[in-house]
């Protein structure tokens, strides 16, 4: 028998963001890739790496079209909505990963387009699956640049694995 | 504590075809997603149902455009080479299989174009998962048609996983 289901540790990538979809694939994955935990004390236990990538924060010119100025509250108003919208989201999907128990879980927010944010998170953690939506990061912003999904799944370097709504 | 990992069986189709690609894939699920048989002799156990799609065959007009009439036994000689081919690579991947040990087994040949067919079979047999090789039928066929599995990525109803030959 070559090698029956391997026990080594794993880190689990899960792209989340604030839509339902994201979570919906998160709570797929929680009830059906957490393993028990090893009988033998050894302690090795599966990593789920909620990953939230956040926009980066909007540059504006000091005037604007207008001739007005922008104020720098603005900038700082915007910046801290981002941020506040990352701990939410990532709050969220921590108390998920706690209903389901014995469940090691680690959270990380990265800044840049959402595409690049998770393919060089993927990389440079050395994660063995990627876990996400098939519809997250809005209608808009993907008729614009493409299925988020679609480019992890061609260009992540592991295993892509994409939960629609419907099925979570 | 809402819901830990489930017990109950899963149906996880693996789409497998004559490329290295589709193999590892098997490889990978069977090294991360066979879980141990349950202690307390329910039985439940997932299945892993090998679906291979076979072309259908070759429809040729009866006289050709040099004028010479096709024989029937071409068209049998090219029929019973699919044939043959369905057989070698489902025994194949049964094999892989058997070295993970406590694995079920069932096979899935269907004729018609891979995409269809597998969508097709994962909405009949209420798959949990589909699981592919993100390579597989040929760089010319990929190149005509799209990739496989960027369609049932899009397509399926259950959730996708595509791994990649180099990750197996």
């Amino acid at each position: 028998m070559a090698n029956v289901a391997s026990s080594r540790e794993r880190r689990i990538v899960v792209a989340v963001d604030e839509s339902e979809e994201s979570l919906s694939a998160l709570r797929w994955c929680l009830r059906n890739l957490v393993r028990p935990a090893p009988g033998d004390g050894s302690g090795a236990k599966d990593t789920f790496v909620l990953l939230y990538a956040r926009p980066s924060p909007p540059v504006y010119s000091a005037v604007n079209g207008t001739g007005r100025s922008f104020s720098e509250d603005v900038t700082t108003a915007v910046d801290m909505y981002g941020r506040d919208l990352a701990d939410s989201v990532t709050e969220k999907a921590r108390n998920i990963c706690k209903d389901y128990g014995n469940v090691k879980v680690d959270v990380k927010i990265s800044v840049g387009d959402a595409r690049e944010v998770i393919c060089q998170m993927v990389d440079k953690l050395g994660a063995d699956l990627l876990v996400m939506g098939s519809h997250g990061y809005g209608f808009i912003k993907r008729a614009l640049l493409g299925s988020v999904s679609d480019h992890c799944a061609r260009n992540a370097k592991c295993p892509v694995l994409i939960v629609k709504h419907r099925e979570a």
